[in-house]
């Protein structure tokens, strides 16, 4: 059984809205591979994401549009049931928004991740994947779509490949799976893995022989190109760097 | 005295919101040059921007964005203080967003020209010029910058230059000038010419001889790329159909 | 059989939005019973909600709040999932800002109605219906709540009474209705009864029969405190005058 | 010459924004008299404003709206121009949904302190301070006006009595003030004084001798019902605790 070759740390960033803060991007920025970079619509406004930009930009970091539908006294958590005409035009807007930011700081968008609700209605409905994907397609094909790495990647890459978008397949390392591969519901008291010894145990294994281990017990074999890492947290920095050393 | 060579009819458009519409865009897009497209701050709304780009393609109108400060309730009408940083970024995050639909519709954002109050602040404060040109600059210098001519345009154009971004010159034939080329204030009875014959006279002479006559009857010589009309009102149709036949 | 007292017509009011205007409020409002007043959650702002108050007042109409999800740019006709305490806290705080209209000018806020999907949702679920009930009671046990009505209004009487809160039975003469009594989905072309004259004849059986026919011929006997009219269309000044003849 | 019989202090709370929070409120209340709770233009939503009401009633805490400029991105601190009956309408907005709070907790609103550009607007222009006066007045004429103390109370007093409206008089303890008694403005590196001590020893003279003395040296003898405090800051708690001894 094959491991993954190499996984790169994502993190939410740029998550800040005028006088609030959220987050320790300065701290962080230095020690993650991708930031997922808020657009407006959940999070950040345009000065924020220009100063994000910028912030990514000095520390080499790869940066993704993290667009969410518009809502942000609910952070973009929750659903708001859009047309497909709709979805992809919040896309593109969003995508447009901090693609002008990445060429003013000589930079450019490498993937959309989207945010909160969205990455979990585009992992359920097909059609609000190809809507995200066709937003994409439309503006630039070089850009990339990370998505929720499951055993069925399959009929998501066979999808992708039509509108001529390359995949990212992410894995959550502190969330336990179901036997499916799919995500322990946050309503259940397991839904999160706390132990930090045991989530970077995790990465480990999925590095080195492909699988992470289910709710109960059973090997699901994932693609795993990146990890989601927070940045909030007490312990976020000191975790994040002991990361970064079994990832590389 | 020389004339103006053309002259091009702009339009404020795309600037329904959600379920609430404005203007007849679908009627008054055949007719004008460009069309001032609402990038969300003042008006419009991800669908409505992607529609409208879609109308002015498909009539082969040149597309500028007209961005705004950020005040839907108030209609970007109103001064909102802000940092020259935060200027910038907010045309940028516009011009970005206008421009992803422009990309996705196969054609391009060709000028910027700043809504309401940030028109009028741009006029007003060279700091706010220089930010826009900024914004412009870092994002595509082949994007021009619509500004309001006067007799004195050299200031403008000198300091566009050094920025290597390209000036519209657009005059105002509805609405009377002071002998300084200002426009005379809206809280003056006077402001706006509701004779449309007398509005299509100045235009034939501006184009003819180059210059509109002051309220004082001074001639001002004004440089005339484009003037402004407007898709509301009983007339507004008929009216526009007319100027075009003068302009060309 | 007993028909129904008094109907009183209902319509949706003050749903303009800044420059963006909607209905023909003053035209309508001296023949409308009730006016529901949007609070700025879906439409209206602080502005638009005082002369709608004032022009209700004017016009000696009922006012009632209209509370909806917080979403301009969807017209609150999209659910937003929201924990019962948000659900509570936002009919509390439109209600709170309706009233200080009211007080000032000299009247009150009679009764509640949710809108779009929030009016939905209190249909479809109780726990939504008891958040509702809830923030009227705690702010004022005099305002009533106004729902859709069916043929077991039992279960929502029941439930109403326990808060203390009198109920507004409302039915849509220009909607069909399923045999159980639920309005047919908009789904399906047949959801809206076009036919004015239709619409007079089963608002004067409802009144005088007690009754309306499904949309397969049985009779559903409603309690019809009031109907809904609406404000738009081209005919709507007319229609509701003619209206006005029957249901007094 | 005399002092100041008690000084009370006020705090802006209820600061946080959706998943964005502000201060430490919890921390906080049990040591403040005054709570200017905002209202949702600059900051706060309707749940963050039903728990502050509620934990403002916990520790007996004054409760005054703390109504804004409609600017979440500027958390209220830019003047937008409006008009006087917008100014008035979105004050009573305000007041009116905090209103429904406090009437849903058993409590009430007894002061209305506006926050950031409309405090300093209504401090600057006759007309905008008249506009907020009416607000009130036209609400509930219990409720008091909280205003920046200055040598020359008498004008303000004079107008608010005629509204029927009683002022509150707050004095910023940490700021330094001119010779004319208005405030150094915040462009001046002294505007604020940092020495916590100096601040503690500013209010003890307040109380007992009635003056504060100007950035010049002169003594400015000044009303004072209030002094404000921030909730923000590294050592706020212990300050505002060792305050508490001394205005008592």
């Amino acid at each position: 059984m094959e491991g993954n070759e190499m996984i790169r740390l994502n993190c939410d960033m740029g998550e800040s809205f005028g006088i609030w803060k959220m987050g320790t991007d300065e701290e962080i920025m230095p020690y993650i591979n991708m930031a997922n970079l808020a657009c407006g619509f959940h999070a950040s406004d345009s000065l924020t994401m220009n100063r994000s930009v910028q912030l990514a930009k000095k520390h080499n970091v790869t940066i993704g549009a993290h667009p969410a539908y518009q809502d942000l006294v609910g952070f973009g958590r929750r659903t708001i049931q859009c047309t497909l005409e709709e979805i992809k035009s919040k896309v593109l807007y969003q995508l447009g928004a901090l693609s002008a930011f990445c060429k003013a700081h000589g930079t450019t968008v490498s993937y959309v991740k989207p945010h909160g609700a969205l990455y979990n209605d585009m992992m359920r409905d097909e059609n609000i994947f190809k809507a995200i994907l066709s937003a994409i397609a439309s503006f630039d094909k070089n850009i990339r779509l990370m998505i929720l790495s499951n055993p069925n990647n399959e009929a998501f890459s066979y999808t992708a490949k039509i509108y001529g978008i390359g995949l990212i397949y992410e894995v959550f390392a502190d969330r336990n799976y179901n036997d499916d591969g799919s995500l322990v519901s946050r309503m259940n008291p397991d839904a999160v893995i706390h132990d930090e010894m045991l989530v970077i145990e995790r990465i480990q294994n999925l590095k080195d022989r492909g699988f992470l281990e289910s709710i109960n017990g059973h090997r699901l074999f994932l693609k795993a190109d990146t990890v989601c890492v927070h940045g909030d947290g007490a312990n976020a920095l000191e975790f994040i760097k002991a990361l970064q050393k079994v990832v590389i």
